[in-house]
């Protein structure tokens, strides 16, 4: 089968690699049916060092079971669902807990044997923990929405519960990519008042307005943390959705919430430390956040998506198909496109 | 008056200084009956550069209302009284949603021309909203315990909210200072029903014991939280409570955090970063707490002292007169004494 392998920085290609196929009686086999390039994905795409043995990309995707393993027992062949970007038991005791990222027996798509999504077909570890049936058929036209729940959008409402967002409440969400657009979504779901998207792409904030953004907050730094006070009576904003993950965004974040307020984090972290150690502890600002269990919100985020309220899928602004996934990377680095979907 | 200055690192005196006194009408004059020496004092003790002009000193005390601005409404000659570690209006919006200590006209003892409380009297700023009336006289038994709510008990409580601390979670406790020990007490009140205490010293950690913790871990670093896993079946604690502030502690405290668990630090950060971020981002550690907003919590926690199920208050081991508090400090600083109590 085709699937994409990163061999270092800038050196992303499509080839042949062995078919997916079962290895233990909890797995299934799933032909994709869409996948996507995650932001995620451009850090190893700016920096990985050269490895002659490549490595598997892609952790968000739909598709169809094709094989079924003896032990599964909720899915079966030609069901529609979707994957989160980790699998998951989905019975030991942090699955029970919803935080499927710290599942006991899970992992990542693309590591250790495990297939990665933008391919034409994965096995799938732990299928009933793991995978979501989907109520729709396979080309529906809410395709880019439902692919959101694998992990944008699950990840933004990660930012706003990580960051305690509250009906009524204020909201600065840094970060204008996907996530940071779900999470404005997220946040407005969650009875959000007020919402200051800060990011400098009018294309993006002119999104997050749509999304449900109140406030745009282009300029960066000090800059930034000035004006969202402003916005904010002075005082900064009970949650900041920090979806970047630079040293500098969590200047930011930590600046611009107010007393007793919290960060939500789901930009990976670049950097071994968390600044501002000093002005978070006088001001009792909560650091919040992590890897998102998107499985935990799949089944709570669903309903609005198939009944057409929200459409989180916006974020997608491109679609490719595999062959052209080297291309989707360089748009997305270049800021050409937001979020590139792919259809094998 | 007499009253305690710091003109160095190890240089601590009682000397004369102006009488406290009426400035505004929201104020008191405070003679002090009770006071005594924070772990916090002992980072200048150990630091401070020569400084000719001193700091005042003493931020917990109990005292009677001595003088009554003519705006305040609450209080009257003869009150007996507790002071919070800070001062605040009562009244402003951070007051109202309970974190005082970021009252937006509040300030701290010993700072800006206003008394430190190792001495015989203090002015009290916003004196309505700082001040709570104890109703009992003077001299009452009950006095050392009911100090403890300046301070050490309601930042140890302070440290159980950081940290979430639920009815039947596991608790870790870091550090075997005064706080910490209240931190043991707070998390028992909040219910908690496994509480570990990393501490060294034998005669705190006994204390810990009877204040509610079931296990005592004296190893440190990377063997400190192996026992810790060890005794929660190898994934740590749902709560920790960071009571001393040092870069070692918080790697430790982020390390013994279970996935998805709490660290509410409350010991003052001694560096500029939060070490462990992909770590506590990986793992889902959410980083709470901060300055304590000790004011909030003291109607919460008089009834049990007033009615003597609880003795915060056994934190104090030795007593002194005001003019005994360089060698009170010396004292605690050698660690023969967990915590000294001024009696002026």
């Amino acid at each position: 089968m085709r699937a994409t392998v990163m061999y270092g920085a800038g050196d992303v290609r499509v080839e042949d690699v062995p078919d997916a196929r079962l290895e233990e009686p909890t797995d299934v086999v799933l032909r994709i049916t869409r996948s996507c390039i995650c932001g995620s994905d451009l850090w190893p795409f700016k920096s990985m060092p050269a490895d002659e043995h490549g490595r598997r990309m892609g952790h968000e995707f739909i598709g169809v079971v094709e094989e079924v393993g003896r032990e599964v027992r909720t899915l079966k062949r030609g069901d529609v669902v979707v994957a989160p970007f980790a699998f998951s038991d989905g019975t030991c005791e942090f699955c029970q807990e919803g935080l499927h990222t710290s599942c006991v027996h899970g992992g990542f798509w693309g590591n250790g044997g495990v297939d990665g999504g933008q391919g034409e077909a994965v096995r799938v570890p732990y299928a009933d923990g793991t995978l979501v049936p989907l109520p729709v058929a396979e080309d529906d036209a809410l395709m880019p929405s439902l692919l959101t729940l694998s992990d944008v959008y699950g990840t933004g409402h990660h930012a706003a519960l990580g960051a305690r967002v509250a009906p009524g409440s204020s909201v600065a969400v840094i970060g204008d990519g996907a996530v940071g657009l779900c999470g404005v979504m997220a946040a407005r779901r969650l009875g959000a008042e007020q919402i200051i998207i800060l990011g400098r792409h009018a294309v993006r904030t002119d999104l997050a307005l749509e999304f449900g953004a109140t406030d745009v907050v282009a300029e960066r730094g000090e800059e930034a943390a000035e004006r969202v006070r402003a916005l904010t009576g002075g005082v900064g904003v009970h949650s900041v959705l920090e979806c970047v993950g630079l040293q500098d965004s969590l200047v930011t974040a930590i600046d611009i919430a107010r007393p007793g307020g919290t960060v939500g984090r789901v930009g990976a972290p670049q950097e071994p430390a968390i600044p501002s150690a000093r002005q978070s502890f006088v001001r009792n600002v909560t650091i919040g956040g992590g890897v998102a269990p998107a499985r935990a919100y799949i089944e709570e985020l669903l309903p609005e998506i198939l009944d057409g309220t929200l459409q989180p899928g916006r974020v997608f602004d491109r679609t490719i198909p595999l062959a052209g996934v080297a291309d989707g990377y360089r748009a997305m680095d270049d800021r050409e496109a937001i979020k590139v979907l792919v259809r094998p």
